[in-house]
């Protein structure tokens, strides 16, 4: 439970009403029942606002003055904020820190030796956790979930179902994995050797930075020797592949589809489109952004927009593509041309 | 075991032979035994058909008169039909749906409090199972798959093993899912806050409809509000991505490694090539077909065929492929003109 | 163990030193033992050589003269080779062959019926393992692995956690098989009936050759009839899929998120890079080299190099996409023209 102060400063919103309800959780208008807190977007939610049974409500700061008067005679309160999807992922995300129970390890987990875990984690049944593994405190690792030997887990860690971690990973605090991610595998590197692909070995790790999301069935390969990185505040889609040795900066988001090839280097605040793939050692910089099913070659220096494949600056790709489009018409353009000058 | 007549019946075909002859299986030409129905595409197979030792055959009603009267002495009938594989196709369905033998649940299944599954079912060793689960009749889970909470799942269902269904996920009768499948997991959004990612917790849920098939490795996002919703019929390849809150009709087909973005709505029939993106909050309508590899940026009316990236009607973008091909030399033939009109 | 002759014999090196200096491992420069020995793959590394303790070193065969001279004192050996980035993959994988200790059957495992399994491998907990399954000596499933009925595993092989083998399936000698992995999942067939599409039964089987490796969540389907097949000694990375009845030969390299529609052929040595797409019933010939995110439409003669969507001779499609950057200008160009010509 939180207080409706404790969410205004949270949310850092402007309260009018009870300072001390106790709101018990957060819901949509049509569900929330007389303890909880809802949001409207805009003024165009307003009779769902009128028709809600909800205890308070988070309404942006330009919600009408007449739409105010209108409000629910239960309501004990409401907040006035900037953003109401932000007010409202930032309280749902409160709350469900706050509703955590630890379920404690389950009898049919199979644990390893010398392993350190924390005593308020929920560990499922058939999950495996190699030797040497630490585990922080509020983690949870759903069923069938398997932890490699030397594995470094952080706090308020969510792993689900038949999720792979190999040995020696590190995940940091906050991070979310979904089922079917894994994380560690062998790096994909050999050296030919008569006719044969020798297999180098792949001695390095993984490095998952705080508060990383990893969408289902994602591919993190360990380095070859050194690191791979996801750095803080990432947030991964589904079924995309990071080579070994590519390091991530902080706070990238990374669309469904994408593969990353060895050894790039991404900067901070990168936004990937879906299916898009890049070289390996290459760099792009900060802050570049990439449109879905583009085909980086070349390094991008920082803030640039690119797309196509090959990669482009956005807007030349958008005119090429129109170009492209007329290029038969072009073509027999030129042909008449070329006819009515030879006739002359 | 089905009679001939059965068969017959099944397949809509024309019956020559013994109505009660008793079938116990289909095979292929070569390995089908004296109980068992086999089946020729064609008259190419005609060597094939003289020498099989099976008791029964479907062939097509054009096969000629000349090798009917050279069939096998030991057969005990013959089926025609309109077409011979998808008769193998709908006899070999049924044999399968006969032959299930429920195994009962493993004592080595993790099921959660207040399920209600049907006594004859199969739920083979380390599938674990949410609270409150509805499983219906000869349902098969294979090893190592997990069920979460409030999951209902229909009839007739197969899910191969480390397959992982989140909570409150429904799944239709006859609907098979393959391994690494992975339904319900998070939806792929999230609101900037001072420069950080804040999670919009995805609330919603999947739907799987009857009838639906999906591949190895595929990824069903849940809804953030509402429903992503696969409809009847539809059969989905392997390593799918379907994101949140996206809607599929009925009877589509959608080949491997193609991706679909969020909130899009695909009609009926429709057909998409392998290694498609489709964007998100666009609709592509019923009978729409999509060539493979190809971006799909915008709706598409009804009836449709389109292909490339950015995808435009398909013969159109074959025929800018072809003046593609040739644009050096159309760009060559363009300066030579340029410069021989400056040298008049 | 193994003693530097033994070792420079494994290579093909020229030793110098002790013969019998017995080596425990192999590690990098700044890492190695006095028991172990390490590589310099050039003479950027000599600080480091100078600097290490290494108690014997592999280095290439044209190290200068004065470097030699200046090895460290503590040295027992060094061997001259051809490629010391290839010896120490040699090296290593001979050591990793040597440390195996079999860690025997878990009693958490689920075997099924008459299975034939060799005395000194390593199941771990919670693997499941179908009826009538054969495993080789010195093999590895690790936990959650689920191996179906009548599969053949061979000897030193090494399945990671999660991943899934299908009914059926054979398995070389020394393959990798990474997490997430599944083998032998129903090719994607239908036949069209009545405006469904029925399923065709998928009865054939998936062959994986020896020293073949498979990255984490590609999918290998299952042949229709018959066999798909990957040939001996092929690395494939993750996130591939190969479609039933495929073909592939040997030592081929297919990098991550590539996709090979059904009945295809490919031939050995082939090289195909990332995120490209191959259609179904085409041949691709031996030595074909494919760039990264290409779209193969038609069957390509051995020895070919190509790229592009659709794929052309490489440098063609170079030449075609340095004129497609500059085609808004080029067709700017030919509008000036067209104008001047009507404007005489």
């Amino acid at each position: 439970m939180m207080t409706l102060k404790e969410i205004a400063g949270l949310v850092e919103g402007q309260l009018n009403g009870s300072e001390e309800f106790e709101v018990t959780g957060i819901n949509s208008l049509d569900r929330a029942g007389t303890g909880e807190i809802s949001f409207a977007v805009n003024p165009s939610y307003a009779e769902a606002v009128k028709a809600c049974r909800a205890g308070a409500l988070m309404l942006p700061e330009n919600w009408p003055q007449d739409l105010l008067a209108a409000l629910p005679a239960g309501l004990s309160g409401y907040i006035l904020v900037k953003d109401p999807y932000v007010a409202y992922a930032i309280v749902a995300g409160e709350f469900a820190r706050k509703d955590f129970k630890p379920k404690g390890i389950s009898p049919t987990a199979w644990i390893g030796r010398d392993c350190s875990i924390s005593a308020d984690v929920s560990i499922s049944d058939g999950v495996s956790i190699g030797d040497r593994v630490w585990i922080g405190s509020r983690t949870t690792l759903h069923p069938g979930v398997r932890i490699g030997e030397d594995v470094r887990i952080g706090e308020d860690v969510e792993i689900f179902p038949n999720a792979v971690i190999y040995s020696g990973s590190g995940i940091g605090n906050r991070v979310t994995i979904h089922s079917g991610v894994v994380i560690g595998s062998d790096g994909f590197g050999y050296a030919q050797h008569r006719g044969r692909h020798v297999k180098i070995p792949q001695t390095g790790i993984v490095v998952i930075e705080d508060d990383v999301e990893i969408g289902a069935n994602t591919t993190v390969d360990r380095a070859a020797f050194g690191e791979t990185r996801i750095g803080m505040g990432t947030k991964i889609d589904n079924q995309v592949q990071i080579a070994h040795n590519v390091t991530i900066g902080r706070h990238c988001i990374i669309v469904a589809q994408t593969g990353i090839a060895g050894s790039t280097k991404i900067g901070n605040y990168v936004m990937i489109g879906g299916q898009t793939g890049i070289n390996g050692h290459i760099e792009i910089g900060d802050g570049v952004r990439i449109a879905a099913m583009s085909g980086v070659a070349k390094s991008i220096g920082p803030g640039e927009t690119v797309g196509g494949a090959p990669a482009w600056p956005h807007r030349h790709w958008l005119r090429v593509m129109a170009s492209l489009k007329k290029l038969p018409e072009t073509e027999k353009t030129l042909w008449e041309i070329k006819k009515s000058l030879k006739g002359e």
